[in-house]
């Protein structure tokens, strides 16, 4: 079975409507939905505004009203089979009347699975993997936390072009400059979780919020997430109330991803220092490396990455390119290079 | 006073003859030359096509013959008012009948300076400093040369994204890949001088030669330059009949620039390891920077940049970037990314 243009084209919009800007970030996909009649003209459009709100497909349908019968859906993930806080969209699109469903990414959600399967018993046309990969990008890391059963792991760092963090004597200023800094809160603000160790909190004690170009906290915070068996002495920033905070009491990446994996975590962003990049890096569980690259040269100093036990070039930990942003600098700062890459 | 359109035009016209492809590169500036009738027509073009052939100003007369008289040479250099291979333009164009001139770059050169002067005297009109900076950026090195009484010096190195250029075993493989190794080909042959120290000599036996992208010697080679004071142990590839060889018998990076700039050389390409690098680096003689980054992490392992004596933030070797490249990784090689940075 294959699709039309209109479908195509519906398809697309779909793909629009999903990123609609403002939607908070949650642990549900990001979906949209279009009606179309049997002429292939719009009757309704509909998108997942964050959890706890109806489904791109119910949005529609909604809109739609009466008009939804003998429609086609074109949405951009299978339509799901599950009773959560708000009811299957299966039984919904049977209810009312749509005569075809047109879908690009299945939903391997395993408790929400079986949605084309249901509408396919009930009669329904249903068509798949439309634009599957458009549909996949939009939903990069809830696909990840979903087939690997943890959340996608980022690390960041900052950088002199000659691998250090720091002077001799402990200086760092000015190893991250403003535009660095900015860049990192719009990258922060993508994640749901942000992770830094104990110590971390213990020595530096970071506020860990997202905040705008105005310098002011974002109204959407990510989860703060601190992982170490040491407790967190009172008055620390991390513990205001500016967002949510949560202590796992582990040293193992593993076990701490596995705590944030059962919290519906799905992206966390690891700023901690080069002990627990070490931790990650030795695990095997840094998935994107951001790096923030300034130009100047320190020859001696803080490496900013910990010894990983690598001894001969084989062994070397690669990446793959994935990103190459200039960030220019302002008032005379440094102009620094920020690289994205992907394990490889 | 002022040029007229046709003259902007004839410069235009005259930068892009003066980076005619194929001239090789030597100690003379490139130049370029426009002949124009009083009605703003073109009489002729001329390009100067390296040391000992005619400037760009006789190369357009001789085309030109008697048609010159009364005309307007357009001159992307100050006109010589010198007698070296080949007589002063400055009398050339005046015995030519040219009636103005007008060039972009004044000549700084001690010993070719004064052409404007000359002509004036004789009655031709001049106008200096027409795109002055488009025709400064073709002979950069030329010019730094000229100015600073020593060669332009770019520093090339390969790191890996930490800041290392070997693993703890001294294993040193992949952190430069083929692309960057074919990249760093095509920078030597913007170089009029390759430089390393003795002790490279020695232990790596490297041949220094430019070769292209089949792995063919070029037909242009620039010098090679050792400097120490260790003798060339014979047989050493270096030696070889490939390209010219100058052995500078100093430890002083000043000393040795101002061996090379006695043989008129503009533009070193340091190639050398940490510790020759080290001793510009702190001479303050660096005045690009060429980086490959490998996106790959050691964690450990010899340091890509040597001690430099710097202990604090504020003491660290600042660069500007002034240009990032990925260069695309083939048969399963890495993207690398070359930063290039000049120093602030």
């Amino acid at each position: 079975m294959t699709t039309n243009d209109a479908e195509r084209r519906a398809m697309r919009r779909a793909l629009e409507l999903a990123v609609t800007p403002g939607v908070p970030l949650g642990p549900n996909p990001r979906v949209g939905c279009v009606l179309l009649a049997p002429d292939g003209s719009t009757i309704a459009e509909g998108f997942h505004r964050g959890a706890g709100t109806p489904h791109a497909e119910a949005a529609a349908l909604a809109e739609a009203g009466a008009a939804a019968r003998g429609a086609t859906a074109v949405v951009t993930l299978e339509p799901c089979n599950h009773t959560g806080r708000t009811g299957p969209c299966s039984e919904a699109l049977i209810a009312a009347g749509v005569r075809r469903v047109v879908f690009a990414q299945p939903d391997s959600n395993p408790i929400a699975v079986g949605g084309a399967r249901r509408l396919r018993e009930a009669g329904v046309e249903v068509v798949g993997a439309e634009m599957i990969e458009e549909a996949q990008a939009i939903n990069r890391t809830w696909t990840f936390a979903l087939m690997r059963r943890r959340p996608f792991v980022t690390w960041k760092f900052a950088t002199t072009l000659d691998g250090r963090s720091a002077a001799a004597d402990g200086t760092s200023r000015w190893v991250s400059s403003t535009a660095s800094r900015r860049d990192t809160h719009r990258l922060r603000a993508q994640c749901d979780t942000m992770l830094v160790g104990s110590g971390t909190v213990v020595v530096d004690d970071p506020e860990l919020t997202v905040r705008d170009d105005a310098d002011e906290p974002v109204a959407v915070q990510p989860l703060r997430a601190v992982m170490g068996l040491r407790d967190l002495p009172a008055g620390r920033r991390i513990l205001n109330d500016r967002a949510e905070t949560v202590h796992l009491r582990t040293r193992d990446p593993r076990e701490a991803l596995a705590m944030l994996h059962e919290r519906q975590r799905q992206h966390v962003f690891l700023e901690g220092g080069p002990t627990l990049a070490r931790a990650f890096l030795e695990a095997d569980l840094v998935d994107e490396v951001v790096a923030y690259v300034a130009p100047m040269l320190l020859g001696s100093g803080a490496s900013a990455v910990a010894d990983l036990g690598i001894t001969t070039m084989t062994d070397a930990l690669h990446l793959h390119v994935t990103d190459v942003t200039v960030l220019q600098g302002h008032d005379g700062e440094d102009t620094n290079v920020r690289l994205t890459m992907r394990r490889t």
